[in-house]
């Protein structure tokens, strides 16, 4: 079992990765004896994996109420929310319930978004199944729904009480939603760490494979990097934007596309592509360094273009209600090197367009 | 002009009140040249204060724009909000926006949870032109809309950047909802200063003249009592739970006849002639007290009892959904004097149905 600690005071939590945590009461913690609790999760993880994971829970005592909401980021809304509180007061659960996020990064966010809100907030824990989930969105505390013009734009920033990762969901996991991880674990790469970008080189395979080792390394490492980025600046006033590279192009992808028609990694991967050549007409990037992306990219089974319907011209307005944009100004997140990136407003807009355009399907 | 600060380290903020605010560019500091702002008010208000807000804001140099809600606490849920998100993000505002709250409690309540999670977090400052929002909802950083199950359910702690409150307001506020401001004055009284209480007992009638000195010094006394419960408690922990006093009975009232058709202050009202009769019954509060606060909330135009048409069975299943209940146990704020007020659990249910009898209209 690997255990890593966000710090954030007293609002500090633990990260449990291992295999076969389902089976484990004790991976609930700080649950207990007594304590009331609502799992929300989708239609297509409930047969799954819900009865065993309420099993634990009522082993330990807990009593366990449950939400099952549909499946797809298309559902991550403020209607599909309010069901969450619908279900929590018919029972009625008070404020000392706990919400379980059982399920990916749609799940997750809306459910932490849930706990945020539901009388002014309560307590809750992400069970993360898929590599996107438990590498990125489950770790660091943004939560949100998505709004027709534009994603994520409705949260909150709400840490969870413990973060619950079980290996073994990977292996239930489609091909293209693994994918999808990859691309969020090669941004920590290209981003943060110069030296894992190279263990990932290596080590893609492996990954692809799900081989328990090199996946709990991978996994791990993420979220050792992403504790560390957020520990040092929890509401991204600073260093936590750099987690966002490849995401104000992607953005753009999803949203034009219609949410779930693209999925958020293969978006995001297209997105780095678009960064990296970004940078690289910049004179910031070399070209080696873009190829190298590229083939990373390529090889996890991701898109390194965009879609052939988009225009450059398509992306702009989508990408101008980032909530990176200050005072009307893009600000994007781009490499210098592998391993290394940084914020960087005031780039003409006839650049972005023209890497958009290097990208193009 | 008063000025008092609620003080939160970082996250403290004047309130500021006087007459003639709304013509002070210099009133809606924080703001500044070149800021962008959002207004946010009700079709009600819209015609009597939108374009003399609009007009000092745009003397400041601040670029404005403005969504019109329907007027209506039945209005105060996550679908009208989702306005307010669809109005921000067609202009676009970005993250460095102002929220502007110009309204009484129901627009406070909205703008302000809209502020919390509007891209996760965006300034807002309250300007409240009911008496109630002014002495309550508009200090403290309570924000939420409601739920059909129950009244403030989805929220967030969340503090404005600023309290503005211009007493001219009540000048045209309808006598109703004058009273209904006048309920939670007098349980600031009850809970907190048994001085005030007198205070009260004796400038009541310059107060329903609309007296602007004893109104000035109403708000303010109202204002600073609940910056200080704020200060040791911002998130109702401990004694701001005691600013709850008659609102548990309350919520009962106004969610079994229909959120709008009693006012909020008309519920807490007889909420706190309830709570008064528990107190009584359990020993703690005498009966010559319930009668001077049943005498003051009558002489404030205020029902002193619950409706008819309301069984005390029937307010049960609406108390057990409070916020303040903890392991499915009921916990009351009850007065134990004027000017002493406690949480208390465990009230036998017969003793609570006896005192709604007590209060039966």
């Amino acid at each position: 079992m690997e255990r890593i600690t966000v710090t954030l005071g007293e609002r500090s939590y633990p990260i449990t990765i291992a295999s076969g945590l389902f089976e484990e009461p004790a991976s609930f913690l700080p649950l207990k004896a007594g304590d009331q609790a609502m799992l929300v999760t989708n239609e297509t993880l409930a047969p799954i994996y819900l009865e065993r994971v309420k099993h634990a829970l009522e082993q330990t005592g807990v009593r366990v109420d449950q939400v099952i909401l549909p499946d797809g980021e298309q559902y991550k809304t403020l209607s599909v929310m309010e069901q969450v509180f619908t279900a929590l007061l018919q029972k009625p659960h008070g404020r000392d319930t706990t919400l379980i996020a059982l399920g990916g990064g749609v799940i997750g966010d809306l459910t932490g978004f849930a706990a945020a809100c539901y009388q002014r907030g309560v307590r809750f824990i992400q069970v993360p199944t898929t590599l996107l989930s438990q590498v990125d969105s489950s770790v660091g505390g943004k939560t949100a729904v998505n709004h027709p013009l534009g994603k994520n734009m409705i949260g909150a920033f709400y840490q969870p009480a413990s973060v619950v990762v079980d290996i073994d969901c990977l292996k239930t996991l489609p091909a293209r939603e693994l994918a999808s991880g990859l691309a969020e674990v090669i941004k920590y790469g290209i981003i943060l760490d110069g030296e894992f970008f190279v263990w990932l080189e290596e080590h893609l395979d492996e990954l692809l494979a799900l081989d328990n080792k090199a996946m709990a390394y991978c996994i791990r490492r993420c979220c050792e990097l992403k504790a560390e980025v957020v520990a040092a600046d929890e509401k991204e006033q600073g260093v936590r934007a750099l987690l966002n590279l490849g995401h104000t192009y992607g953005h753009a992808i999803e949203a034009e596309m219609g949410y779930g028609n693209w999925l958020h990694g293969e978006a995001v991967a297209a997105g780095m592509m678009m960064a990296a050549e970004t940078a690289r007409r910049l004179g910031q990037f070399s070209e080696a360094d873009v190829a190298r992306v590229r083939t990373l990219i390529a090889r996890a089974g991701l898109p390194v273009t965009g879609p052939k319907s988009m225009t450059p011209e398509s992306y702009l307005p989508h990408m101008m209600r980032d909530k990176k944009v200050l005072a009307g100004e893009l600000r994007l997140v781009l490499p210098t090197a592998i391993g290394q990136s940084e914020v960087r407003s005031g780039v003409a807009h006839e650049i972005v367009l023209a890497a958009i355009a290097d990208c193009r399907g």
